[in-house]
């Protein structure tokens, strides 16, 4: 019998049991001492939810498993609900409920938060409990608790990066290799860096979630998916790869946010040729790199894997430490402060330079035909090359390569309109942005 | 009149108005309204100690000023004071001061924390007050909360980065112009990166500070200044750079805290070669860059500004931020976990790659000879090259260079001397070690 009353210990619930719940879990008994000497309580692990039952509980005691996520919610009174079921399906109301129960929630739901985090950061605000979501971006880079936190007074204006693996993965493939993109998606399947069904990643619809978030942290505004525009990388071919290296370049899926001196911000996620110089050129395979670009700090820059069980799983754990130290001390950490909605500029007001890439017939006078196409559109040329001929067999075309100075993009594609329709172009034109 | 009484505003110090101070000073101004609506409580700004009366206010009002600091951390009573005196003089009795009348402290004092940082950090946790530094380590790079919140369950094992602008400066001087110290010193004078007594940067005093405090941080155990190895860049000579290149590498001034399977730890500063394509070769001017080696999460890299008024201040106010509002809602933030006492590895422990340089006499058989001395002390050979010789009037000696394999630094120490005591070695031998 003791003496005296011990304080309550922290309740923590996990739902789902994938690569990283699993790792969560593991870690959530593994670790528990360690746990408990940060968040300053003893914590217990009161169960997880997996409605998956054949799923093989990897060394995790069994009797902690249930199937019946919104039972242990409300049952089991968790202090901290650990969401890694992912998707917009079941999460979206097991996280309200968990707020609505007056659980704090550490989840790493990208999806779910960028299509409603304004709801459920409000909901979460509301019910006086926290909202984490660290591992939701960049894997293991602590980029969420620098936005939110550290770099606050730092005046942000800009975030470049790389925040998705799959297609880093395959754009490394088609650079190095010269595979097609249809043979690097299958590469990339075989390793297990490409999901069976890799929509969201090579349409870069998880890019977007990701810098949909970092531009509502980074500029204080909501910023929700659908702001984000949109390119993939499935349309591109050999000959784009060609191209950048001809010209000192790589391609990468770049996300991008920037704030405007109106307050306007752009937000958008594209294939883009980056210089061979750049720093987020040599990010490699899974890696994430983030590149944060501050008026009172200069440029900032984090770097490290953006995906895997047992990073993301660090991440999580980070951030039930922290959830979990607010809880004890009866306080909240720092709310997400989107109360802003700042005007997101279209895509059409965009300012970049490009690269065009088309065949012309070869014929005297050409130049001064494109280039007047070019003039027409206030478009300015920075460079103008002619590569070798690439067909196999002679013929009377000849591909051009265009890099334009900095551009409105509304009016590049005008332009584009324009030589695509001309009779002296010979082919589709490629256009590709240009990054630094 | 006012029908509800108002919360208390948040009161806050500040001591010490130089470079960094001047802007933090000028920010707590200009940023009240973005600081109370992060902290969640308006601030009050009640003083700046500065014994030096003819220091210009820089547009912040005079009536701010004080010189005595005691008296405005006693009779101001304070949430918050922020020390930025620096150095181990008055800001080592202010800081305690402060902590007594319960004040929470932030702090960029990197060498009176590495010097008395376990006391202090006692202290402050006895007195349930905070005592924040980010901008104590590497400027406007939020390592310190990584560290001590973020990365808590990544399992750090290594660190290594670059942590002084100054000397990053000088040797990137030195490896481009050929310049000798002395030339990229007065260089680096002129240009405001070196202040006029360069002895705590160039003999890598601030590095030591710094390092022992992410070492302390990383392994949750502390490390004293007076713990870590440390070599300055003053001995360097020309021909230590052109050595590097010849052999790929730039030479940088790396700080270096291992973790080792048996819990003790090795810290160390000193110039090391590093290859040119390593992460850390690329880092320029007064950048700061640090890489994280955890067994959790692979390897993290962090990178910015590592001095500067604007950027460290900057890194103060997210720390006001933090400590005002764990001040309001009366909590205190994660403690420093020092309480382990690691053993402290000597450097004579220490295991890596060495560059070898020297002059030997041109005459057959003396690789042999160089050979056996390396051989009887227990140093294997990785590469062997015999440089074009430098001396301008032809001579009977040619110069060595000889890449060691990983190595114990004990054994390396002892064939060095015998080589130095050799007849046949015409010159000093010149040591680096080699990083990655």
């Amino acid at each position: 019998m003791e003496s005296t009353a011990q304080p309550p210990k922290l309740r923590i619930a996990l739902l789902g049991f994938g690569i990283v719940g699993s790792r969560v879990g593991q870690m959530l008994i593994d670790e528990a001492d360690l746990l408990a000497k940060y968040i300053g309580r003893e914590i217990e692990f009161i169960g997880i939810a997996e409605r998956d039952e054949s799923k093989d509980h990897q060394g995790v005691p069994d009797h902690l498993f249930v199937t019946d996520a919104a039972k242990l919610i409300i049952e089991g009174e968790p202090d901290v609900v650990v969401e890694l079921i992912g998707g917009l399906g079941a999460a979206d109301e097991l996280i309200k409920l968990a707020i609505a129960q007056g659980a704090s929630v550490v989840t790493a739901n990208k999806a779910l938060l960028a299509a409603r985090g304004q709801e459920f950061f409000g909901l979460a605000q509301a019910a006086g409990v926290d909202l984490y979501f660290e591992a939701a971006v960049a894997g293991a880079i602590p980029i969420i608790r620098a936005l939110s936190e550290s770099l606050v007074a730092y005046g942000i204006y800009s975030i470049t990066g790389i925040v998705n693996g799959t297609t880093n993965f395959i754009l490394d493939k088609m650079s190095s290799d010269g595979a097609t993109y249809a043979d690097a998606l299958v590469k990339a399947q075989e390793l297990g860096f490409a999901e069976l069904d890799p929509t969201a990643d090579i349409e870069g619809i998880d890019a977007a979630n990701k810098t949909a978030l970092l531009a509502s942290l980074a500029f204080g505004t909501w910023v929700g998916v659908s702001d984000v525009f949109r390119e993939g990388i499935s349309a591109l071919v050999p000959g784009d790869f060609r191209a950048a290296a001809a010209n000192g370049c790589v391609i990468k899926l770049l996300a991008k946010a920037d704030l405007h001196d109106d307050g306007s911000v752009s937000v958008r996620v594209h294939p883009a040729m980056v210089p061979i110089g750049h720093p987020l050129a040599s990010v490699s395979g899974a890696n994430n790199s983030i590149a944060v670009s501050t008026h009172g700090a200069g440029e900032l820059m984090f770097y490290g894997l953006g995906a895997g069980g047992t990073p993301t799983a660090s991440a999580v754990i980070g951030d039930v430490v922290t959830v979990g130290r607010n809880r004890v001390g009866g306080v909240v950490g720092m709310s997400v402060a989107m109360s802003k909605t700042s005007q997101v500029l279209p895509m059409s007001a965009n300012e970049s330079q490009y690269f065009l890439r088309f065949d012309v017939a070869d014929v005297p006078g050409i130049l001064s035909q494109v280039g007047a196409v070019l003039a027409s559109h206030h478009v300015s040329v920075r460079n103008l090359s002619q590569a070798s001929n690439m067909a196999e067999e002679p013929s009377r075309a000849a591909e051009l390569g265009v890099l334009t100075h900095v551009t409105n993009e509304g009016d590049l594609l005008a332009c584009v309109a324009e030589l695509d329709a001309a009779a002296f172009v010979r082919s589709e034109v490629r256009v590709m942005r240009v990054e630094g």
